[in-house]
């Protein structure tokens, strides 16, 4: 299935930068980043259990929120883009 | 159906915090925000169309990017919330 995560974090701040570098590292074992803090991976119900748990254990609970959004398998035309290209490398792994 | 948006745009400049300020508004008028940058709009296939449209009259084209999810009918069990609550009013108009 098609599991699209979203991260909110303020980065303003050293800590925050950090989170979400972890966050980003930790999506990025799974899946690919499309957008700033937008991730979408490519799972099964037992990796996206594990994903979940995972990113729950990076995050600052009392500041920062995940939101996971499951778009199933036929994800294929559920999805749209436009505007710029993302400056992200949708194949290869970010080092952050 | 429900309609995930996620714009990514730099706030570091005025224009782009200008820009954001300009989608939020536009997608307000459809939905709600429930994190910095991603709205969730309900809506039926012509106000999905017109969306689409009135956002690309917005965004910067050459360093902005849109991205659409549509989550169907169906969506209530598809979304899953972690961390802070959203420090947005779900119901209530966005004043920026």
């Amino acid at each position: 299935m098609l599991v699209l995560i979203t991260y909110d974090v303020s980065t303003k701040s050293s800590e925050g930068r950090r989170r979400l570098s972890q966050v980003s590292k930790k999506c990025l074992s799974y899946g690919q980043r499309v957008q700033n803090s937008v991730f979408e991976c490519i799972v099964d119900a037992t990796e996206f259990r594990r994903l979940k748990y995972e990113l729950e254990e990076l995050i600052n609970e009392e500041t920062d929120s995940l939101r996971f959004y499951n778009l199933g398998d036929k994800h294929k035309t559920k999805v749209e883009h436009f505007g710029a290209k993302s400056s992200y490398d949708m194949e290869g792994p970010l080092i952050l």
